[in-house]
């Protein structure tokens, strides 16, 4: 058997100086490109699946194997092709129908990795190329060898097309092989089927077509493949017959190729919906016909053309935002480049009507929603480096407004209140109600996020000034920034409750960061922030007025500004606010502080997140000092200002103890603030913690698709947290601290349209402006300036 | 491997003279009595979990085994309660939630026969019990060695209930065993999902149950089920956690058996539903809370109670309609029993708002609809043995009348046109109009069947005719029989269309029984039944006019008899009916005589059914004299009495050459007319290659479900064939002929309420007369006479 002990990881992080792939671009070697599964076991499936996801922001395609394992997840997801199974659900992204599965049969019998005996097994994700390849020799038990390779991309250049190639050769002795291929739209979600089963087609023998129209969303989807299959590098294309059954169709591929000989699959595939946007004026018919000529020209090229021109749109992808990590750990390196590569494979730039699922196209985990996960723990990283992608993301909740402003009215409140989880544009709020079974009452356990987690709306508000200063891009601002900005704040100075005794507002019975407190008064995140919200509300009411009076004009008449205004002024400044108590402790909330404490080493230490629930339903753990994740931690390094460091400090070592980072987005918002601290060792450690959460040997935890926050968290904690980038109050910031394993950081940054590459040593650094203006920055409390082509070091 | 060579069969069919379960009922052994699979094939699980189906009429179970594979097919369905996905599919039977499949993790890896060794491996189906156990030692990839046993039963006394028990010895070292078992409600038919989520809990952190509600026809669901779990029967339950997914909820046990320690599971589980009568008057609250009383009800009384109490059931169904074939091929004694066991497994009997689907209920082929295959393939097994349940069965067809006098009313015609497919009483028309592929133009061929085979409203005609004649049952025929025997002869008057140039009623554009030929023009086997019904209408309206008065002055009422007899009479002598030409054949239809002749030798020979589409469409077909299955030969069956032996055999051997059996409903009809034709040796042959249907080598047949209307055919053959039982013009007749491998055959039929006990040997035969009345029947053209309790020797 080929199978590692399950107990290992078998994940293998190593380098791969040798090249993996036929064609080299350009001179660099794949040293720290290049993710690597070293044996494959069927019960740890989900690992590779998600992490070895291919996509382009148009779609996403898990990495399951070709051939099919019990335990496997098949996932085919169109960013924004959201869907509703029935009243009873929310919204989801749903499992579009499959490409990748083929059934192959040699000798008769199924390929089947856990049968016979593997040898030389790899699955590797090279990250620089977007390619998939896996190989192995495979003995039947029979005794028979086999060389299978298969390889697969998704391309970034043409993003409705995707291929794979299959090589099978037979070693030994002539083998009956039979590969049944095609597409297949038996997948659900989880037993969801969101799809009406269409018409299926075989054009000139060849062509599978596909259509299949969502239930309640109404999206047609259009489904193309094709197959060109050889032996040896034969001319002529085996022949083949076709097959339909429900929801499906496929080619039946028999050939017995000679011992020694090759047999050759190439699979070429698009998938077209009338949501594109460059569909808009298309029939479905005209849809079906562009999507075949297009099939037809993918497949003319071939598919060695087709993924070299994907890797060509890669490098130019690699040049933009590249991190160069000099560490005592290769790892680092990869989980750097790791990351970068899904935020690239995760993130629509081709349409501005959706936001970043929280598992990415990677998993059916969060339904496609997006969270707060995008505002806070990956807008930092496209604002700072792919502006023009951070504002079709923050467009996408310009375009959500409607919603967060029905969501505001429904509750009895003004202005807009963003919904937790977020969908389509007009699908407003659609976080489900039903969580886990209760291990006390044995029922479904309420998931009151969706009503009563309100800090979103904050945090939307602040990746939009967030992004305007870093870019200082106006157009955006006024077409859709002031907007959302003045809006937020209305809603917050309308949803402030008036505390009698304490002549202060409050704000009761909310979800804060941390999720394992319900119910609670005044969570010192969600008021902090809803005040900085009402305060920046009225400052940029100012501003326009003064300053935009044509931008003020309209949203005045639109917003009733003048009106608004009086309430966050009459309100502003009497917000309850916790300051620090004589422990210079910030209460998370009215009662944390007073609640139980219990000895939490058996959970800090656990091997799965959650295992505290083993022992205690929601209910009990309400009262009880433990936190799921940053909550106070994240408020000290967003708001950083407000904050003395020996207020950070011991909030951060108060809560740190308590908390159990159940959540993915907990640590990098703790190795920012250990960093910010002082506490380098710390804060690379929970780096290097962070970074394996789906690259590291737990191999059940990104079953459900990786962590997108997480990823977009590795990015900070480098750049922001090692490389010291921050904009306070509009000012950019650089003061980095390299910890002791990290010799030598570089990557590039744009600061109000000037990129900025930086390289970050042991002691000092270098940054260049390669824009076309002065950038000023603040480095040890003092302003620098680097001009236009000039390096500055510091 | 444990394996064997797929192209052996691995159904071993032999005699097992040892008793296999641990308690005996009675004296007798379980010769003949078990069907045993020798060795487990991933490739081929589909036989052995449609052959091995468990069920009593209200719910069927397909035999898939409790851990994972993949190519297995989980099906739970629940008799009668149709769903349609959406307004473009037709309404089928939905695969309910699962409760025989878990995960049984051994040292963290799951038990998988397709790794490690497997010895001694069984999994056997006791008939007579209803029982299946599966038993093998496997050797794990580590080495350590584990006895599994699992058994499982459908209870044929309380029809809601089932179980399951598993036990696993670690025969050589401690393991660490862990058993993931609850109710998975993700299943779907073939991608399908028929179910709305419904609610989930698990009361006393024992009972699992889980809500389900059909999305269309709003049938609710409710699933129960429970866990005991022991080592070597210890007293105490093992502790366990629970766990709840999306429409699924689970126990999870983890458990450490010692090295000769036995792990022991038993779970309990029922299902009830909302469509059940017994629940008509609860609402959904109390059929959770009078379910879970009757869970914890079985549950006290464990797995063997509740599975003798089961097998005490079954007992007496043999007793009632018990077959013993004394043949030099044990496997005849097997078949007949196996089709014994599907014919109680697959027929409701609680019910008669529902018929038995063309699979029973062990697969999803054919949707859960029923066909003609009822009416002239299941019902005689019924009529002349099980007259109640026969009974239901037209009831059920009463109870779809409106349906059928709408598809006449939609087509013009007048009286009752039933739908060529049937799901539920109001669902009327059911056949999908889309199929396979089409090898020619690639797109999916139309099934023409919904809209023009007819014949489908001849054989339920004929069907209650031969149960009033049989069973001489006035009651249902005044409630039900006139009302339909009447309704469809005013049918087919009105669909008669007149001929000019013949000056003749012809009916053009049909499907007959061979569905090779559509769009054909006076189907003999049409035309000949359609007369047949408008005569009997006729008759029937004299008969009642004249001696039931009452029934008559409702019927005339109700359908305007005086006016629709006047139309019959006027029609019925010109019905064009094809007469013997100069060879004594009967045309099939208008041009088959005229088609191209083709050699078919090819196909003749095929190893699997429908190879000529590999080679024509059904265009082409259309055009060659080829028949899918028996359709002048079924019709020389039904109506003997009009056609001389001399045509008998010509059109039998004309056609027989030209008929591919593609159709499961074939052979049967072919093997009676050869034994009525004296070729007892061709009639067994036929006999034998209609068994080996489910039972033989072809290990894909049954994959979509068992053949209900081949294993009625199986009773047929017997009873009808070689032991000569016909009822014809409304006389018994008994005319047997053993072919040479069957000594003695004997086996019960019931005449107008007097059972009668038949055993026949190579020289004759005794019938006892065991009921309450003198019987008159013919033999070779006399009449005779058994008196109540006398035993007749001839």
């Amino acid at each position: 058997m080929a199978i590692d002990s399950p107990n290992q990881p078998f994940i293998n992080t190593k380098n791969f100086k040798k090249q993996v792939i036929s064609y080299n671009q350009g001179t660099e070697t794949d040293k720290n490109w290049i993710v690597t599964e070293t044996a494959f076991h069927p019960e740890y499936q989900g690992k590779c699946e998600a992490i070895f996801c291919q996509g382009n922001g148009y779609m996403g395609i898990r990495c399951s194997t070709e051939e099919a394992y019990v335990g496997q997840v098949r996932n085919t997801f169109i960013a924004g092709s959201f869907n509703k199974f029935d009243a009873y659900e929310v919204t989801e992204l749903p499992n579009a129908a499959d490409h990748m599965g083929m059934k192959i049969l040699i000798d008769g019998r199924r390929l089947d990795l856990s049968t016979g005996k593997v040898d030389n097994y790899f699955r590797r994700l090279n990250l620089r190329m977007g390619e998939v390849i896996r190989q192995f020799t495979w003995t039947n038990i029979n005794g028979k060898q086999f060389e299978c390779r298969f390889r697969r991309f998704v391309s970034l250049k043409r993003l409705h097309t995707f291929g794979t190639s299959v090589s099978i050769k037979c070693l030994d002795s002539p083998a009956k092989i039979e590969i049944i291929s095609g597409i297949d739209g038996q997948q659900t979600n989880t037993g969801a089927q969101h799809f009406h089963e269409g018409n299926k087609r075989i054009y000139d023998r060849t062509h599978l077509q596909l259509l299949a129209t969502t239930t309640e969303s109404k999206i047609t989807f259009v489904h193309n493949a094709s197959h060109k299959v050889v032996i040896d590098g034969g001319q002529e294309s085996i022949s083949s017959r076709f097959a339909m059954d429900r929801r499906s169709l496929f080619m039946v591929y028999q050939v017995t190729p000679e011992a020694g000989q090759t047999l050759q699959l190439e699979k070429i595939s698009n998938i077209y919906t009338t949501r594109d946007k460059e569909m808009a004026n298309k029939s479905v018919e005209q849809i079906q016909e562009y999507s075949l000529t297009q099939l037809k020209e993918s497949l003319a090229m071939g598919y060695d053309k087709l993924q070299e021109e994907s890797a060509l749109h890669w490098a130019t992808k690699w040049q933009q935002t590249d991190i160069r990590v000099n560490s005592s750990n290769d790892l680092d390196q990869l989980a750097v480049g790791f990351a970068l590569y899904h935020l690239t494979v995760m993130t629509p730039t081709h349409d501005s009507r959706m936001g970043i699922p929280a598992k990415g196209l990677s998993g059916e985990g969060y339904k496609g929603h997006s969270f707060w996960d995008t505002e806070l723990f990956l807008l930092p990283f496209f604002t700072f480096s792919r502006p023009e992608t951070a504002r079709n993301l923050l467009e996408y909740r310009y375009h959500t407004l409607p919603g967060a402003r029905k969501k505001a009215a429904e509750n009895g409140y003004k202005g807009a209140m963003y919904p937790w989880e977020s969908a389509w544009m007009d699908d407003g709020e659609v976080t489900p109600v039903w969580g886990a079974a209760d291990i006390v009452t044995g029922k479904s356990t309420k998931i009151w996020s969706g009503f009563i987690e309100q800090h979103i709306t904050s945090d939307v508000a602040f990746a939009v000034w967030q992004y305007s200063q870093v870019t200082g891009d106006e157009d955006f601002m006024e077409k859709y920034g002031y907007e959302i900005l003045l809006d937020t704040g209305i809603f917050w100075a309308s949803r402030l409750e008036w505390d009698e005794n304490r002549q202060l507002y409050t704000i009761n019975d909310v979800v804060g960061p941390d999720e394992y407190k319900e119910h609670v008064d005044n969570d010192a995140f969600t008021n902090y922030t809803a005040k900085w919200c009402i305060q920046n509300a009225i400052d940029y009411y100012y501003f326009l007025r003064d300053e935009r009076p044509d931008v003020f004009v309209r949203l005045n008449t639109k917003l009733s500004l003048d009106k608004a205004v009086k309430e966050m002024e009459a309100r502003v400044d009497q917000v309850l606010l916790h300051p620090p108590n004589e422990d210079l402790i910030i209460p998370q909330n009215d009662t944390f502080l007073q609640l139980q404490e219990i000895d939490l080493t058996k959970y800090k230490q656990q091997e799965h997140v959650g295992s505290i629930f083993l022992d205690y339903n929601l209910e009990q753990i309400n009262q009880i000092q433990v936190c799921k994740q940053a909550d106070v931690v994240i408020l000290l390094y967003l708001l950083e200002h407000l904050f003395p460091k020996e207020v950070k400090a011991a909030n951060f070592k108060y809560y740190e103890a308590r908390t159990l980072h159940d959540s993915s987005l907990s640590l990098s918002s703790h190795a920012i603030l250990a960093a910010d601290l002082g506490d380098l060792e710390l804060s690379y450690e929970l780096f290097r913690k962070a970074a394996a959460i789906d690259l590291g040997p737990n191999m059940k935890s990104s079953d459900h698709g990786i962590h997108a926050a997480s990823i977009g968290g590795i990015w900070q904690m480098i750049v922001c947290g090692f490389g010291g980038v921050r904009m306070v109050g509009g000012r950019l910031r650089i003061e980095p601290t390299l910890p002791t394993a990290i010799q030598q950081l570089s990557f590039p940054i744009i600061w109000q349209g000037n990129r900025l590459q930086l390289t970050i040593g042991k002691n000092g650094y270098s940054i260049e402006n390669q824009g076309m203006e002065p950038v000023l920055f603040e480095f040890k409390e003092q302003e620098r300036q680097v001009l236009p082509g000039a390096t500055l070091t510091l």
